[in-house]
């Protein structure tokens, strides 16, 4: 899973917060309107990505998870479609599914991300989804961040066909390069819905996640938020902002990124050491997580099964996150192990691996549709 | 609103929780599963009413908003109908039209609640609802406290007509007798899906809610929890065991329905002084709400807006919990304001009511259909 590893969370800054906060802010445990001087951090923060928004753009949810919710909610009517790629969060699809969406699937790839030529030729047709799901940057689980040209292209597609364009962007800010990827949101603003979450750069169970959405919006979406559950967690809300307010927000995103660095290039010798030939994989830029080709032959569920009744160790084979389409592909997580556990890992996989399988690497595959 | 005194949080013990839990238990911080021992707390909460019930029937939600939302996300089909109350809590209402069901309407009124009888003609007429949504402890917003007959009765009809019952009871614990009343649900665990809030009684941005079900739902609840919200707030939920863990909740308890009779009986009083014969209204035998029923030539909307204006006083008007059937109603809130700002507030919206209405009170109507 997308965990982050708790070993890594603020804890002292935390208590410290949670406890003055409690007991010198009774507003923050009452029913109350949610906290405006997070909303001006959070623009301060999207600022830091390359967005321009301003807090009547900034809607606050119980998560990204509900962000997204919401926004369906908002933009789905009875029947009518959405599109997502062929490989996508199988959180999205869950969440999507219960509202009966046609879905138009878009091939997509590992290596270059979702195919905007197959995207256009769906909109050339006629076809008018009620949005657009994306991941650009750390796509869980294909572990690819697209080009600035791809996301150019994609806000191009989404103005003049006039559709919605969700950008679900929970890992944005753990990028491993020098600079992180501007999301969409940068290149249009009112077409481009931009999800944005703490969970994992601060902690998830403050269910601290975003919206950044045309201002327009902003009212209906706290209609449909309030009758589904009424109030956020102001709690945790003020609990942010108190910790943001210290100014330790930015040395702690350095240093889990610097963490989070190494075990991603520990992940991949352990790849190269143990998967050599057998598997293909590109090196993530940013998130947590390594996106595996394995031969056509091998069926990643069925290499789980086993993985998990002779090696205790687990992954999120390509058939939980493509509707069932593919077999031969393995989500891998980073961020939750340290680099012995994950070398670790990645060998007792490599071992069961090795054994029900002698493989021709000519028959992987790259791109999925 | 329905609001609880921020003064009367337990800031001390909980600011002292949360430092200790967040330093302490790094899984408090992460994505992880309902709160176990959480579960088995609100099960011995729930015994203290009168309810037999275990943790695998307790489902933890973001508030009892959140409950209701799931439940009706559970059983409504699209085109199903509904019963609610021709008086009934507006964020039910709410809640309830996002899913455009068929609403049937019973009668009730301030003085017995649910016109049972009503209800009865409806079952045996062939309406088969998705569920029946009551409030039978301090009704939002009438106040009334069903007598024991009347549960015993709903309970019958539910299992005899075979359709769920929503029990909302987030007022359940602020009685100001000498006992509470025991849930519906102590006459049927099969067809009574009960929902509870530490809101009303703890504080309310720690959004804890929870249904207790038929275990076999347990799962689907969960799975419906999850598309739309990915995981609870573990943070609040082990803050809260911590807090329930010192053994200070039920001094607590006692405490704040203390504080609640005086201003129950500080708003009767004044009732008493400023509305006398002008309007009629039942002493509230729980909750926080007083209901007035103001002479029929009076619209408590109209009212509203001149107390807003003239006097700073607000009131729910009965047009918004009514779906705009009646006007001559009011909903009263005493928790939130001690008994010198109730006594202020009640003489200033008398004033104004004997300004703009002299009235008999012969035309006063006690009964909603």
């Amino acid at each position: 899973m997308g965990l982050p590893d708790p070993q890594l969370f603020p804890v002292a800054a935390m208590a410290d917060a949670s406890r003055k906060l409690i007991l010198n802010n009774r507003s923050a445990l009452q029913y109350t309107l949610p906290c405006e001087p997070l909303k001006e951090k959070i623009c301060a923060y999207m600022a830091g990505r390359g967005v321009d928004c301003s807090p009547d753009s900034v809607f606050l949810t119980h998560g990204a998870q509900q962000g997204v919710y919401l926004i369906a909610k908002l933009l789905l009517d009875l029947g009518s479609s959405i599109v997502e790629e062929s490989i996508s969060y199988p959180g999205f699809q869950h969440l999507i599914d219960a509202f009966l969406p046609v879905v138009l699937s878009v091939p997509t790839s590992p290596v270059d991300g979702i195919d905007i030529c197959a995207l256009e030729r769906i909109l050339k047709g006629g076809a008018r989804p009620a949005f657009l799901y994306v991941m650009p940057t750390a796509h869980n689980p294909l572990g690819v961040t697209l080009p600035m040209v791809k996301r150019r292209r994609l806000a191009d597609l989404a103005r003049e066909f006039r559709v919605p364009l969700v950008e679900d962007d929970p890992y944005g800010s753990l990028f491993y390069g020098s600079i992180s990827s501007a999301p969409i949101r940068t290149f249009d603003k009112n077409w481009v819905y931009y999800v944005g979450s703490f969970s994992k750069v601060l902690a998830p169970s403050l269910r601290i996640g975003w919206i950044v959405a045309p201002p327009e919006h902003i009212r209906s979406l706290s209609v449909i938020k309030e009758a589904s559950d009424l109030n956020i967690s102001t709690l945790s809300h003020w609990l942010v902002d108190a910790y943001l307010e210290s100014n330790e927000f930015a040395a702690h995103l350095r240093m889990i990124r610097s963490v989070y660095r190494e075990r991603r290039d520990a992940m991949n010798a352990a790849l190269l050491e143990h998967f050599g030939s057998t598997a293909t994989w590109i090196v993530p830029e940013a998130g947590v997580f390594f996106w595996v080709n394995l031969p056509d032959s091998v069926d990643a569920s069925e290499l789980l099964t086993t993985c998990l009744e002779n090696e205790r160790v687990a992954f999120l084979p390509a058939e939980a996150c493509s509707r069932g389409k593919h077999k031969n592909g393995m989500r891998l997580n980073f961020s939750r192990c340290n680099p012995g556990q994950i070398a670790d890992g990645i060998g007792r996989i490599g071992r069961i691996l090795h054994r029900i399988n002698s493989v021709d690497p000519q028959t992987m595959r790259n791109d999925f549709d």
